[in-house]
């Protein structure tokens, strides 16, 4: 498919169901990838972060992209995560990714490295320039450390580079400069599950939610409730899923980091609810302790979802 | 070479010279490594920070292993960094860093992920074992956001499965916890430029300094000075090496990061040394401009090296 | 007056106007204090951050208060804030503050030393049980470092120890999770300018917006409609004040920090409006130059306020 | 007594002794300046971090100040910290330490807000011109943010407005950074009680250990040794001093903040050296528990104190 004028709706990004021994489980992929389809997204996002991209060694972020895109045909917008330090690097990404069948690629800013913004700019447009693809912005500074700075998104906008932006940085006053700002063509999506009513609010265009995977019928509905303007109905939903969202602590702080706590309840979930085969999450990860994932299933069971 | 049985001395941790095109100038390589070994180190660390190995593409990483080690013959021990966000994908850097010929693995915690005590323990044991290798841990929370924790460090020395700390976290007074500890057949090498004399006089075994590029005789001397226990001479070296590193701020804050004007300001010094054919930095890096590399060639000329 | 059983609306951070030699501008200070009531708004808030009261000294602080309450007599609820590093100094500020006619303290957490969530909890309970006033919670994690959380905000407000939040952390989901909690009697006030109609969205009680000194009567059309849930007039008044509120950032970074910027710009407006005399900001911050401050009068102008 | 040319030598930053009550025991505070006088140290610096300043009403603080300078009635120098948050705040503090026999004054940068090096030059200028008093800069971003940049510092010094810096900033390559500049009459101290020997290898001036309430006479010993020269001796007291430090630690991380486990476990120390009477500390810290009591006795145990 090629990519619509403009991005908007609910674009889930996508979990990446691993066997036990750590590979892409791809048929369960494909269970997750109809799922989503089948509760009516507008795009799928692969390797994002919720998908261990950051996990993934390159075999199986190819892999990733070459099983969804195969089976969706053209059917839906696919966005692939080009996740890696810096611009050499993140470009050979793109280019597999692309290769493979995306539509378009999300980058961050540099990591590792020390960041300038004239070097955030440089780097954006040579993605630009040498994939010849639309390219979205991932504002990820808890990832990253660097938070993008939206005077440089919106020149970067105004300039045609970027297609779009997902904003994960938490910062909605920021959010709301780059939204307003209002560059025709340009997208602007939010990460947060928490707060899709406030961004869809102050006119962004989608929603980019983890949560997502396990309910993607909520944040239709919670989409199509704003975009007719029912904000209270639209609260409603949003408050239970804020409510579901809470599984992402249910594993230990002591034993594990809260990435291993959140990607392990969103699989557990999506075990639970029949959708993929295993909750097998890469290492280091430490995995959820049966009590952990008994737990999930109270949080699926509040919701509705079991 | 195999590795000593604990690795001492200066180890420098060396540049990536690049063609104007961005590729491995491999003859300038060989004549960096020649103008480090000629100096007296007593290892060789290639695909650190300093190596802009964040810059890297894989073809370009295993390139450098095998030219370097290719080179070297076993004259000298190659310890090169498996650099990346997570075990899988620090593994598969690991894997060919080693059928390059590396003698040991250098290696992170996990980053771009956030990450638990735990995890980074499961990480080393994972690198250990997969590997096969010796795994010494690098420290950099200023790239990776974690500060390495000494219980952590030590518990894994302890149980055999890192074979050294390369410190560049700043905080001495945790290095001096591990190297206190003294563990056997541990090594502990201090990444600061600045802070040799002190690092040995608390019992570092080795240096590590980025600076060691530009002046290897210099560190070669300061490092026999401290194990000669003449600390007053120790000093004026080290005040020496010092004066000359302020190079590293050359560049303008205004036009770029901390990274590109120090990684420039080795690469122009090593021009102006006639040791490297180009200064060529990696993309999205800002190059200095002719007035800034002006200013390293005076910082050299300072130091007695033009 | 005595507090209403919940605080609501728009309660603006009222700033403190100085001479020119620094010392508290008392008839400033009362015309500003009838600009704010005249313009509907619902109780006041002195000593909070946007009154520079890390700049006070403690006979000032007295004055500010007293200056206050004498005039307003119970026309309005004041609020005042008690800033200082921990509990047997904010005490002190407390029953000054106290005795000198405020209706209700504002605390932030222990500042300075490093503090642990069940210090936190002692603290609020200690000022609760020794000063038998209201309390009211003030979360600013860019002065005091930590982030008040949310759990412990719930815990005091369900056993009666708060009667109120004030979230200045920019943290909009840990905002929603108190607001959606719902505790009887309890207030949640956002601080953030820019996301008053979001925030109100979500259900927060009032807000406490610095920018409010300049134009109350916008904040007070804004909460309005919120209110009325006329969201999409909410929305271009919001934005009105944004694009007002872009006048915090026309002090140079290269001369002055991001406070001396901020209130500088508010007393500035204050001063061109009619309303204050002096726009003397306190030692050691930079004041705005004269260039500056016209770009503050565009901003006035563009907004309509001159 | 006056100040000498340049501070020197070993100055305890002086714990403040409380009543059960939290009031301040003088009774106690004066065996403690005893104890620590008779060891040899070289000045006092009273309202210091290690003081619990931060917790110290105004009232406290001067009875600190009268007691200690009444009591050694100019036999050492008594420095006093000006600790809050702001230039006219910290004014204050300044003019009453030394109407009630300070010698000079210590000061952080501001703190509580956003600051700039303009402002943090200002603020010093200030402090100095209205005190006409020695003023010490106090380098501790745990407690304020803000590292003070050695550019700063050193333009200070140059410029007489600045008599010393007390460094507790953990930035050993910044404080060589000061040292190696050597401003004549400027006086470089270290804050770090585990980094005393590699401060003097690298020129510092004195001490200011925490630690030293509990053992002056191991910090007097070892400044005698590193300013003899023999470095091995001073290693060794050194780290005997190290592992007496990890007493710092006691207090369980699940029940307290590191502070209430460090002030905690000085206090407890110096109370089971039979110092002081009462080991208790302000609100809202939190105490030791009788067993974490035992493992400081442990400590001064294995140190050869009990």
């Amino acid at each position: 498919m090629s990519m619509p004028a403009r991005l908007t709706g609910v674009i889930p990004p996508v979990c990446t169901p691993l066997t036990p021994e750590g590979e892409v489980d791809t048929h369960s992929l494909l269970k997750l990838v109809d799922h989503l389809a089948g509760a009516g997204v507008d795009a799928l996002f692969v390797l994002g972060s919720t998908s261990e991209v950051a996990f993934l060694t390159d075999t199986r972020r190819r892999t990733v992209v070459e099983t969804v895109t195969a089976h969706l045909d053209g059917s839906l917008p696919v966005l692939a995560g080009a996740i890696d330090t810096t611009t050499p690097r993140v470009l050979a990404h793109a280019r597999t990714a692309l290769a493979a069948g995306a539509d378009a690629v999300v980058a961050t800013v540099p990591f590792y490295t020390r960041t300038h913004p004239a070097e955030i700019d440089r780097h954006y447009r040579l993605l630009a320039e040498h994939t010849g693809a639309p390219v979205v912005a991932y504002d990820l500074p808890v990832a990253v450390q660097t938070k993008l700075d939206p005077d440089v998104v919106l020149s970067l906008a105004a300039d045609g580079v970027l297609t779009g932006l997902k904003d994960s940085s938490g910062d909605q006053a920021a959010l709301r400069e780059v939204i307003t700002a209002a560059i025709p063509g340009f997208s602007v999506l939010t990460g947060s599950e928490l707060l899709v009513d406030t961004a869809l609010l102050m006119g962004a265009d989608g929603v980019v939610p983890g949560l997502g995977n396990v309910d993607p019928h909520g944040y239709v509905r919670l989409f199509r409730l704003c975009a007719a303007g029912d904000w209270d109905r639209a609260r409603t939903e949003q408050e239970r899923l804020c409510n579901l969202f809470a599984m992402v602590d249910v594993g230990s702080a002591d034993r594990m980091g809260r990435g291993s706590s959140g990607i392990g309840a969103f699989k557990a979930a999506l075990r639970l609810r029949g959708v993929i085969d295993h909750a097998t999450t890469a290492e280091p990860q430490i995995p959820l302790s049966d009590g952990e994932v008994e737990r999930v299933a109270k949080y699926l069971a509040a919701a509705g979802l079991l």
